[in-house]
């Protein structure tokens, strides 16, 4: 049984509470902080974004194409398919020689409501562009290139066709890239399918949480993979709003704290963070799959209890793990609390 | 502790799950089935809409205005804030001789997304008529004009300013109809502002369980109250788009089911029904407060065990309590499944 890890409070008496398990290891494996079960095998969706770009990076396939810092921080994004993201992704697409029409994620109206409706205001409809994978799958595409000899255009369109398939040469890739991340192997992990349909694959959260202690210190990965991983966090430091948009947290994050977190959301209450400076790396589940209200607080609390910060950074990170709840006249009603298994820390 | 109610799955392992607490009573308050704490306060959300609509009927007010089915199903209603929604919130308050700013609701964009975004299509903005709350709240102001003598425009504008608040005329009465029904004092019980910005109290769910078997069955009420809770299940059942909208799970269930089922869902993971052909009342919340797919599936497996039902409405049922889940591109990766616990009813 996992511990309460966030609690929603309303007026006087918590309303609803969110269990989960958490676990902080360094880059030898060890976890210097667990809570709930870190052995059950947990699907990270896309909270590992970042590992499946380690071969896009490592392949040399972002330098010969150029790869901007956006470009790049958009692939390890989950993005609100603004404006600003889906030209990002068509504008990667185009160097290939390619188009919306090669990615296979599927499209849906953006994240981000505004975002929406204004594509709706202006008589659109969303493309694969806007889906908050398309970063990560222009990626591949790229990773195919390189695969590819650097080929593009119809050559490569006909390389990547059915690239999401768990053995298609790119995914084959991605796949041993996860492997080497993790020490695990992926014969044996139930797999299931992304929302943005490529495989994922379950493993022990501590598992996870290795893979991004050493993206945090390049320790126990390949010289070319611990280049990319420090090309890749250092990308979304300086773009942070490439890697999810405006008002969401890992941009939020970011931009406030650059290099030293570099955390990712993903679906179904993940959550992974690697913190360059400590050595340590992250990963989080909520047991019931609730990724914003209660994945991020946990995050926060996270973030706040491993890292030295000034007293404005704190207040920050506070504000997000201790989150007011208004209603719509912006009447106060509650509260969204880390809890206290989670304040513990601080003290530990 | 407790027990799991449903499983979120992705191909062949259990993602996410959802635990929570449900109860069906009889009209004499005696528990048919009961599965976790079901002594714990939990706020009602908008589960109990119908209960705070009593007075509306009870008073009067609802036939000296002449409203229409789909004027007191939408007073029940946690609509979608579509143009059928809004339209007839409108009318209500035009006959009273308000507008939309007598609401003391709020605005919010439509709860479904195709109607958001056709209203930002034509330029325009959400005003509280397309709060889901809207119906409920007209329905204070019909309950207010009866209150006042049958007081309209700027007159009741006058009476009704702050009715939201507790002690506000008009929300002690529906307090009022609150104690009637749940036979609970409402003094003592954890008080909190709901999204509306009404207060709501957390009782036993126990005790909205009994509310909701007096719904089904009338008796334990005033014949008042009992008139009027037959009277806005009939309204319901026959104007099933008021209550919800488009796709939702309560417009599917009664379009499908009529009178033999009334069932309303609230924020946070509540549920509540009344099953008048079995006499019996339902109540249920969910741990992590997740409505949309958790709660729903369990009232779906519900009403599944509890009514007799033919194969064609079993299958709909089972559709909506063995959920599959598709991603973007339309492949199927999973599904939603109400749990061994909430099975075992059917056999019992």
């Amino acid at each position: 049984m996992n511990p309460v890890l966030v609690e929603a409070w309303r007026g006087p008496a918590v309303e609803s509470f969110h269990r989960g398990a958490l676990v902080v290891v360094d880059a030898g494996g060890q976890a210097v902080w667990s809570l709930g079960d870190v052995q059950r095998p947990v699907f990270p969706r896309s909270a590992i974004k970042v590992l499946q770009a380690l071969p896009l990076v490592a392949s040399g396939a972002a330098q010969a194409l150029g790869l901007t810092d956006a470009e790049l921080a958009l692939a390890c994004a989950s993005h609100n398919g603004e404006p600003g993201h889906a030209d990002t992704a068509a504008g990667v697409l185009h160097r290939l020689g390619l188009d919306a029409s090669a990615l296979e994620c599927g499209a849906h109206w953006p994240g981000l409501d505004t975002a929406g409706r204004a594509l709706a205001a202006a008589g659109r409809e969303p493309t694969a562009l806007h889906n908050n994978c398309s970063g990560k799958h222009a990626g591949f595409l790229c990773l195919a290139c390189a695969m590819q000899g650097g080929a593009k255009g119809p050559d490569l369109q006909r390389f990547v066709r059915g690239y999401v398939q768990p053995d298609h040469p790119v995914m084959r890739e991605v796949g041993a890239a996860l492997e080497a991340a993790t020490g695990e192997r992926l014969a044996h992990a139930p797999m299931g399918i992304d929302g943005c349909s490529i495989p994922t694959y379950a493993l022990p959260l501590k598992a996870w949480a290795l893979a991004f202690a050493r993206v945090a210190t390049g320790q126990g990965l390949s010289a070319d993979h611990a280049r990319a991983a420090q090309r890749l966090r250092q990308a979304v430091a300086r773009s942070p709003f490439h890697v999810a948009g405006t008002g969401r947290f890992d941009t939020r994050v970011m931009e406030r704290l650059g290099e030293r977190v570099f955390c990712k959301v993903g679906a179904e209450g993940v959550y992974c963070a690697a913190l360059p400076e400590q050595g340590l790396g992250v990963a989080l589940k909520m047991d019931d799959g609730n990724t914003a209200r209660a994945a991020e607080v946990v995050m926060a609390a996270v973030i706040e209890a491993l890292l030295p910060l000034s007293d404005d950074e704190r207040q920050v990170m506070r504000s997000l793990s201790d989150v007011t709840l208004r209603n719509w006249r912006g009447t106060e009603v509650g509260a969204l609390r880390a809890a206290q298994a989670l304040r513990a820390l601080s003290s530990a």
